[in-house]
């Protein structure tokens, strides 16, 4: 059984608050948890938050490359492969007057919390964001960052012993998207603790949510129109 | 706090089988529960299965467009507007030199078992399929039919009462999405029970998982190259 649990009661963070110390007051993670925490906070602890009237500029700074364009709905890819509407650039949730960028690296930050977090217990860090996807409406929360957890869980084998070459899942991304259920929109409950799957943690030298970006040579999904 | 328990036990389904009474045999659903049951499982019952010899074929009656063809992978948009690898038509964990095709109208194949399981239990029910993503490696689980289930959660305000308008969770894609991690692909755990989100759960006449494809003409996200 996977039990997925928010943590509620963090403060509103504040450029230098310190994440792992605040988690850690307000839950009790165990050897094998898996702690998703919403890229939001982690902005503001990093001090992401730039000015509103700068938003535009700092859409344009964080895009790559612009996918598509519609009035004021800008889907872009921005410097960490990410395609999100206004390149994950937000104002819900922040001060007044202010937007949120993303973290500069969220793996990073990732790793900074785990280091931190498996002084307690040996638990798997994710960062989440909330994307759209092609396709299909409404968003579904993603990992933008990771440490200590594997990505991918891909079976050798199904039932019958064949070899299951194409599937490939995305647990870091389910994983995420399972701690979203428990987290409201309103800001509240910007971490979640997802238990019963111990067997995806691991070393903080396992690959960053970076390598869930597909390289776009090799998205057969991206070509079609 | 949200719980998934997969529900195993249930034998090899075949043609005809009444996969309601199998799930109810092999778990006790309760009020508020969503019921998350892999397609693969519908279609065997649903008798979906054809020769791997018509495979090609098959691949083919199923699809309206053709989104990327790269060597012997297609990706295709099928007749129920989702676009997967090989159009959803399955080789793994079928009888040997067949291909299983899926359910016809799986949100009437959801609303058959919703209606069934709530003789027991107000339960929602989700039918579930493995889906792979544009931008992003790896496959997640999505919904591709529904009964009874709320789909999407669109908060009106942030923690600050701003409007959120454009966030708009796809919780049912969600839902399938934390049920996959303790479905193992080996196909032994073809259903899960997701509790603590009854709020999600309503009436039969909620709309199915077909609304939750986007229309070609508003895909901002599908216009890029």
């Amino acid at each position: 059984m996977l039990t997925v649990s928010g943590v509620s009661g963090l403060p509103e963070i504040r450029e230098g608050d310190d994440l792992a110390a605040l988690i850690l007051a307000h839950s009790t993670p165990s050897d094998g948890d898996i702690v998703v925490v919403t890229s939001k906070i982690v902005s503001k602890a990093e001090g992401r938050l730039v000015a509103a009237a700068d938003r535009e500029d700092a859409i344009t700074a964080e895009t790559v490359r612009v996918v598509a364009e519609r009035g004021s709905v800008r889907i872009v890819e921005n410097r960490l492969g990410i395609v999100a509407a206004a390149a994950g650039v937000d104002a819900s949730n922040v001060p007044d007057g202010h937007v949120l960028l993303l973290p500069v690296d969220p793996d990073a930050s990732a790793r900074r919390l785990a280091e931190r977090l498996r002084e307690v217990a040996h638990v798997g860090v994710l960062v989440s964001d909330t994307l759209g996807r092609a396709w299909r409406l409404g968003q579904t929360d993603a990992a933008i960052g990771a440490a200590g957890v594997r990505l991918f869980e891909q079976p050798a084998r199904d039932a019958d012993g064949r070899p299951l070459a194409v599937t490939m899942s995305c647990v870091a991304d389910e994983l995420c998207a399972a701690a979203e259920l428990v987290k409201p929109k309103d800001g509240h409950v910007p971490v979640a603790i997802v238990r019963g799957r111990a067997d995806l943690v691991g070393g903080l030298d396992l690959p960053g949510a970076r390598s869930i970006v597909r390289s776009p040579d090799e998205d057969l999904f991206r070509t079609g129109g």
